[in-house]
């Protein structure tokens, strides 16, 4: 059995965990040297669909994880997504919380 | 950025990824000693609505992942439920792809 202190609820969030949004903080994350993404970039490195990839961007955004910026690139419009500070603490707690869950199975796996 | 070889698509189980399926089945794989657990048990334990962990035990007995077995205690019906070998390799799979995920957001994020 689990040990009682491991056995508290899980605590994943939920804006997070959905599979695409995931997807989308930690390649911002992972963004090294610039901070900021075009939604082509995040779009062909993740194969999201554009409406998907819109619809995930719109919800981080709300959710405050994100930050969108919108500028033109040679008279054309050009959407960008940056981690918020806000963000990156929700996305390392989560990272957190799902070692917890995933180092809880293993170990009780092992013994 | 995430170097290349980290940038392959994500593959995380759906069935596995849904929240309450991943509190069942990491309940399921911590399960010492003994290898069933009863749906009070597992409803008790993981705070999840009788109708919730119906239908989510159902998932994984279609997906193969676990198996269920009724039998009478006392003239009462008692449900159990079981990781398969198939779904302790799936979740197996599933912490190692997400702790990939993980590591390699972290990594970025240090560098």
């Amino acid at each position: 059995m689990v040990p009682v202190d491991e056995r508290r609820p899980v605590e994943l969030d939920k804006i997070i965990h959905e599979r695409a949004r995931l997807m989308i903080l930690t390649y911002l994350a992972g963004l090294e040297g610039k901070s900021m993404a075009s939604f082509q970039e995040i779009k062909d490195a993740l194969d999201l669909s554009s409406g998907n990839l819109s619809v995930q961007l719109k919800n981080l955004e709300q959710a405050g994880y994100i930050a969108i910026e919108k500028r033109f690139e040679d008279n054309r419009p050009v959407t960008e997504a940056r981690l918020t500070q806000k963000g990156s603490r929700a996305l390392t707690q989560y990272m957190d919380e799902m070692e917890r869950i995933i180092q809880a199975a293993r170990k009780s796996a092992a013994e």
